[in-house]
């Protein structure tokens, strides 16, 4: 045990963390700071500030901060400007909440003089890294407990044990037996991984979805939305302003409502293994067809090749946890500058879990209908240019050719 | 006019390629050969050896074939063993078919003795690219004839009265005023461009449709089917053995039925302009999905994401017409490479427009249980190595950080 | 011939331009505004004033311009933040020139109310796509006479021909019989082309090179040389703070006397042909040594290798004639974010041709000698650490090697 | 300390390797096998093979093999087929090694029943990862030693102190109080590290250099050489058709002659720091020149461009140690393809450290001189074509032109 005077804990006020905040009274014998996130996920905050108390957290060391807005804002936003998913289906709902969280547990362990930082994340998945690599980047003299690779209670009984030992409430969920799924929430998603999820080909139960419905039981017409761009971040649904945050939340109702955005899958861990996920991106999945849309009438073609091209490494940064990092702070600089003209409006179409895009336009718009047109287009376009276009890109082809190549 | 003594046109039976038939043997005064590809386009060939028979065109010049399954075996399946979309969205249907076009073009220009090659591709488009740039790539000495590049018949009146004033029969979708949409047709897709879909913000008519029903008339119960890999193709449904064609044929009814691969999009071409276009492509919507489901448990990482970050460059070969080209044949080899392990089966779940992955399974996995579980894993990952992991991960960002960056 | 009215030529007073300037008068009959640059190529101007005047053209429509500081300040420094290097080895002297001269003649046409420019550049190189790339994209409507893709004086006789006929004075080098090499030069280099350079098997004759001495007959002592950095620029030599063109001409200097920076290859040209080009590069070829020197300490690991590998497209991008591109500007804007802590000074040695780094410090150098030391590092670094860090990422080699792969 | 039967260790018969082996024998009390390799380092190695004795090894657990021609055949040769460099400068010959001894280690281990490997790389460096990583991947089981992370002999003092406790032959060198360079070599390069090195702005003492002379040093007049190239590997020197090991022995000591290969740098170590390292690599040198040589007359452009593309990723990985990892193996299926037509000879001039590409032919040449030249052509390439080709690259830019971009 390294020695520790005072600890900023991710406290979320659930059983793990609570434990989690017990032992690290009881080992390190240090001060500690709970700090506790809005982050859109849903719950109520205040019972975690209650149970701090019960442990002894001074008034003054609890900090609950709404961080809806920054969240949007300043990293689920920036993200979309890229069209970014990880491996082909992963929309990084957890990725891109971590980095957020670490910058406020540094930010509080200065205001607070505390030097190290604690989280609930377990040895095997990649929520350890990204709060560590974060913390580290901002801070990086400070001590992190990661009490999962530390500690002997690695199996639900122990924790279970612990708890009732050290008088932790345990919620019924948790007693039935079989653990409850691993969960994890904020505005853009809520995960799911564990229990029967382990087992790759067994289809996952329709009562562990909760954002959305399912695509049967959504309404039988069809709902139409428009989305307003402003150098890529959506500005305003059918005609109504709205802060980033309040746009997500009203895509993730409104994706929710029609069965949007669940998702099923295998992904690849950066620590090494393999893990199923299943995740619910209401608001997201509307969000990315509509980004890609409005790109699609206002980007230049090779910068949207070269975003392309740039995409899967910015998606493995941020999965892997290198938000803080240097080499994604200059991809982000070259992604913000191509949003410039990512201007004007997108018309989407949901049912029965499907989104797609209908209509689009842009006062930056670069689809020039006199030159596309099938008709007559009065010289806007010289077709006989193809020709020699064709002829000099087919002159290596035709060289090499010649050598029976 | 450039001296011509025997030409390979592709020939559709329609309109515009009979319309060049004619204006072959006029302009250049030369011995037309026809081929007509049976692609899975889904109509009648023999009208088209009819026509060409009136046009004295001589029996033995007259090319009927069927390539369905070598368009499928060798041209659509390794695309999608790279999961390959162009910007984000296009399967290329269209792109894909026009290099064994091109290629039947040469092997019949060689067993006629033609010297020339031609297409009804306009000068604004990129088939004609992708044509020629393939008849160029495979017979570096042969001629091409682009008649929409060369003649003046350039409104849809002129080419009307091309072929009244020629005897060239006008079928009365032609007629009414409205010219129809520029539609092509293959096993993978059927495509639609013009008409009032050159208005990006206008919504496609429900009519134009052809393959699939809307998501709303589809079934009102969910369909599950599974799809089994070899080598990163599928090579059976639902328990039974398929041929390559076979497979794509039945995904095209099962996705048609569901409302599966609708697409309206607006692409860059490679001529420069941008272009609306609407796609069905219910199979391929299906396949690609199911392959990244099998990839997931089967392939690597880092292998994994080496394709992903290939794939945008890939897409675009295919798109802008280099099949032919010696860098798409090298990327190919890599991809064909990584398909080794890529066996199992993918169950997938069809409902109302929305095809999504439900359970997966291989001999070939590399999920493993044992490791990813959250329950105690006897050892066999030890989550103190994480420590170390992300201590030397973060180096770099610590010595920077005490530096002030 | 389109109809002209006023003509921006790009001319250096040479025999070709000279015939062009001419051949334009007669073919188009417009007006012909002269712009000729001093980018350092090391040629007296004034003649080209005198030889202007002398085929009538206007006082008023005579350019010429020192615009050596803008092209090593704007294009040649920004172009070597990036390390940029075309196939490996050509330091793409002139493919740098080419987008300034096109800016010039944009804003001259701008000036001068003209709506057409031109120049001498032949139809087989990559300069023509250079020059009219860069106007089309600063002034869309613009229209570009290329005289050589135009007119019948394909071959130097009848260049010859001409240029007597019309009074045009030819100087002894181009008489002959053989026809001279084809240069090119600026501040960054002088290349040349064509005579028996067109065979790759063949030496260059040592007559041919003009900027450098051989390194056989370079001094026998090397000389030290100490370059100061701020964002990534050279902005000292030795101590002496220097203009951007000051440092280059100080730098080809230095590297001339010492026999630095020749080059002979074959390099592929964007029109599709291979072409055999003799390259002097004295001072960016001691630039591009020291820019890696001082990035290798002061650049964070990962953002080297992003640029690293991007390099090559940013490089093919300005081979190409892409400067005013859209994506060469977004490269672009990453790659200066890069460039704020690249400061410090870095030493060379310059002897017989070669150049070679070998020493380099910097206030923001992220070199640690406590934790890179081979000595007790007091815990610097702990190296326990590593031993996680390599069982993580050999997690999944295990796993599947374990499968037997 | 785990439960280790026998281990096989990377043995070089030096002092550290030394007292490795015996504190092993000491530590963990199991049976030794020793492995020493002839890489072309230029020492005896039967001394290794006494000291082994001297220690109780058994005849039958020592391994001494030379491994030359498997080394640049199957490692060596591979790697320059995709002129590898690491951060623009760094020739890997240490890294290149080091996959090669992985896989003997665990041949041997396989051999001998054992169940352990172990090497003298410290917890600083690439090595530990190089060595380790190609363990795993060909032996998911197998049981890692790195004494230097375990033991507590982290000073040369220590070190020396226990060398002399346990009878180990010290010789003089590590005895005059400053450490020696820390070196590596093989047939590839010999390198330098540690002690005054570790400071980057001084300049390396001439006494360190091994392999070649100084430029100064140098003979006075150069020297021409020609090799013969087959599927990208040099077969054959000035018309002597050699194995590989050979003709990397003959030109390290062509290049060792005229002083070529020598390098200074710091480089971006895998586990997070900067470091200092000088480098002699003659052979390689010249290798790389010839190959991109060979390579710019017989490779199409765009697979040319493809392989600089991926040249940065594929270098890491060899640096990073992930030679055994599929994404490796797949990237050389692509690089080994690419390499059919590599084939011909590329004539160099060795002088004063310099070494320059001076001629190359190759029946498999795309240089097609016809088409290139600046004579008259014959029609081989209509420079009309240009100005199609021009104009539709340049549609994009003009439509964004247009809108005032």
């Amino acid at each position: 045990m390294s020695d520790v005077k005072k600890v900023v804990l991710a406290y979320s006020g659930g059983l793990d963390t609570s434990v989690i905040l017990k032992w690290l009274q009881d080992q390190y014998r240090c001060e500690v700071v709970t700090f506790t996130a809005d982050l859109g996920q849903g719950e109520e905050l205040e019972p975690a500030r209650q149970k701090a108390l019960q442990f002894g957290i001074k008034p003054g060391n609890i900090y609950i901060d709404d961080v809806r807005e920054e969240f949007v804002r300043d990293f689920v936003f920036p993200m979309f400007r890229a069209n970014t998913i990880y491996e082909g289906e992963y929309l990084l709902g957890t990725s891109i909440a971590r980095p957020l969280i670490a910058k406020r547990l540094i930010e509080i362990a200065r205001e607070t003089g505390a030097d190290a930082i604690s989280h609930g994340a377990t040895g095997k998945g990649n929520d350890q890294v990204r709060f560590e690599l974060g913390a580290y980047a901002l801070m990086p003299e400070v001590k992190v407990i990661a009490p999962w690779r530390e500690w002997d209670l690695l199996s639900r009984e122990k924790l279970l044990a612990y708890a009732e030992a050290n008088g932790i409430p345990v919620e019924m969920k948790h007693k039935n037996g079989g653990a409850p799924y691993s969960m994890d929430a904020n505005l853009l998603h809520i995960s799911f991984e564990g229990r029967h999820l382990e087992d790759p080909k067994a289809e996952a139960e329709e009562s562990m979805w909760r954002w959305t419905v399912s695509p049967e039981a959504a309404p039988d017409a069809a709902e139409y939305i428009d989305l307003e761009f402003e150098k890529g971040d959506v500005v305003g649904i059918n005609g109504v302003r709205l802060k980033a945050h309040e746009v997500l939340a009203k895509l993730n109702e409104l994706g929710g409502k029609h069965g949007i955005g669940r998702l099923d899958l295998v992904e690849n861990r950066y620590v090494g293994m393999k893990s199923r996920g299943c995740y619910e991106t209401p608001g997201g999945t509307i969000l990315l067809k509509a980004h890609r849309g409005i790109e699609s009438i206002t980007l230049d073609r090779e910068v949207a090749h070269l975003k392309d091209s740039l995409m899967p490494r910015y998606a493995e940064l941020i999965y892997n946890g290198y938000w803080w990092s240097p080499e994604r702070r200059a991809l982000q600089v070259l992604i913000d500058h191509t949003q410039g003209y990512v201007n004007g409006w997108v018309r989407l179409k949901l049912y029965k879990g499907g989104v797609s895009v209908v209509a689009r336009d842009s006062k930056d718009t670069l689809f020039d209908q006199t030159i596309a047109t099938f008709d007559d287009d009065g010289g806007a376009y010289n077709q006989a240019d193809a020709g020699g276009f064709i002829k000099l890109n087919a002159l290596r082809l035709r060289i090499a050719g010649k050598k029976g190549r």
